[in-house]
């Protein structure tokens, strides 16, 4: 029995409750293979399309108050949460499994000083005209950019996780046994200001969450979830090369030669090596559909500190 | 040391989340005397106010999909109970107290066949027209009820609670002795449908909620804060009686005689009593502000099983 972290996109979840509910029985059935294998478990999910909806639900609605977006992303954690234990309960009752699924609401800590807060890059919400945005930012205070020619949208910063706020509570479950769901969306962003715990528009990327807490909760592998089965160079080009095996030094080497692409697998790339570096414990990115084989090194990319015997 | 199930009404949470933020505050000083007495602590906190702004955004925005009344109480259980560890982990930080608190995303467990699915009664989200309100009945199949004067609105089963899908692990951080936020807004309704879990489309009344509550977690008393110190015969009348200490067999003979208002004391009184029939713990109505004291047996109603050594 083993102790992973698993890390699913926000993406992989759908547009609508229906679709949602849809997806999440899929992503259960995914991961059946880890819970017949009776390992401790905690699912940290994206929730960008979610956060997104719910973000602009409220902006667009004519009788809602102004909802913060640390408020809007706490939302995403009951919704997004309630799916997941429900699918898995679902299948725990359908394959005749006792285990116990659990979501736990998850504050991050974030540095005021982080860098990140001088320069947002993370869009979220609506987009607006040129005119619309600047009157936007005289109000508000948002910042404001143009978002690949589809017009101008409130960018929010994305910090770098430092601590986990319930930590305590997850690491209680995860030692009974429980598979929890926490982190949510890359977790509620807060900040320490005189000695208070203050909720921050911010947006954590969930993969560097996923990493802090696979640190936190002592997990033997980080297991990155995403689209495609491996971690390619040259992706989608005539020389594409397959990763299955690479060691931190090599993918270091791959990220400075500029492999991997922003938003997309990059982070992913330097969540997992932020968690083999600090632990020395193997991360994976595998596709959610190749899990099970994942577990078993069969699928998916393995980023391991030393290099495996086989490679010697 | 005791164990308690602390149940906060929606109402007492404001309507905003600055509002919520500062109310909140407040519970947690008012709370503060149980902590220090290093107490177990359950919280089931209300939502009324606050899942009927998340329906309502979704509702009247022009974006977002339709968004069913159990996602919206997902969403709220986030939301409240993000406020709620927020402002208690400020309070244990400036009073220098080492406790954990954490919200479990919560469903609870409804019967199909429950008598409440025949007549729905409880009003949720925006008034509508006579007009408006056939339209909605025919095209949603939704159930519409004029509500005071005030217009058309939907109305929802108001189902008892029958299990909690998610008490283990609210156990199992109890017995850790973390301070647990669960069952909120009364829990997300389910129902159990060819061996699956089913959300529906009810609203849990949030004391019953808080009375099955502490009858799975063996509590020593179930304390249900309100805004009145104590509760009364003939309420606001020239004969008006205090009660502050009454047996079960008492207070069900005051309930015959119908001294309880509907939708207010009434809901509160008959899960004091479905707690301390089934247990033979006490129950305590008391106002929040005095939440201190009633734990001392100092303010509020105590509901006994026995009568007490001073009533023989």
């Amino acid at each position: 029995m083993a102790r992973y972290v698993i890390s699913l996109g926000g993406n992989a979840l759908g547009h609508t409750p229906s679709e949602q509910k849809q997806l999440l029985n899929h992503v259960a059935e995914a991961l059946y293979p880890l819970i017949i294998e009776d390992h401790d478990i905690l699912i940290v999910h994206g929730n960008g399309p979610q956060v997104g909806m719910i973000n602009l639900a409220f902006t667009t609605s004519t009788t809602a108050p102004e909802m913060p977006f640390a408020e809007c992303g706490a939302m995403s954690q009951g919704y997004i949460g309630y799916h997941i234990q429900n699918a898995f309960h679902n299948l725990f009752t359908k394959h005749h499994i006792h285990r116990n699924i659990t979501t736990v609401v998850t504050q991050v800590l974030v540095d005021q000083e982080d860098q990140a807060f001088l320069n947002p890059t993370k869009p979220i919400g609506k987009f607006y005209t040129k005119e619309q945005a600047h009157e936007i930012e005289k109000n508000h205070g948002y910042t404001m950019k143009e978002d690949a020619g589809r017009g101008y949208r409130r960018v929010v910063p994305s910090p770098k996780p430092l601590d986990v706020i319930e930590k305590a509570s997850i690491l209680a479950l995860l030692d009974q046994h429980h598979i929890v769901i926490a982190s949510g969306g890359g977790g509620i962003p807060v900040v320490r200001q005189d000695h208070q715990l203050l909720g921050v528009d911010a947006v954590i990327d969930k993969d560097f969450a996923s990493a802090k807490m696979a640190e936190i909760i002592d997990a033997d592998a980080l297991i990155i979830l995403t689209a495609v089965d491996y971690v390619y160079l040259n992706f989608n080009q005539e020389n594409q090369v397959t990763l299955k095996h690479v060691t931190v030094q090599e993918l270091e080497n791959y990220l400075k030669d500029s492999h991997f692409k922003e938003g997309s697998m990059k982070p992913k790339i330097e969540a997992c090596l932020s968690f083999t570096k600090k632990t020395k414990n193997q991360s994976v990115i595998a596709s959610l559909d190749q899990a099970g084989l994942a577990i078993e090194g069969k699928s998916g990319t393995v980023i391991s500190y030393y290099k495996g015997p086989h490679e010697t």
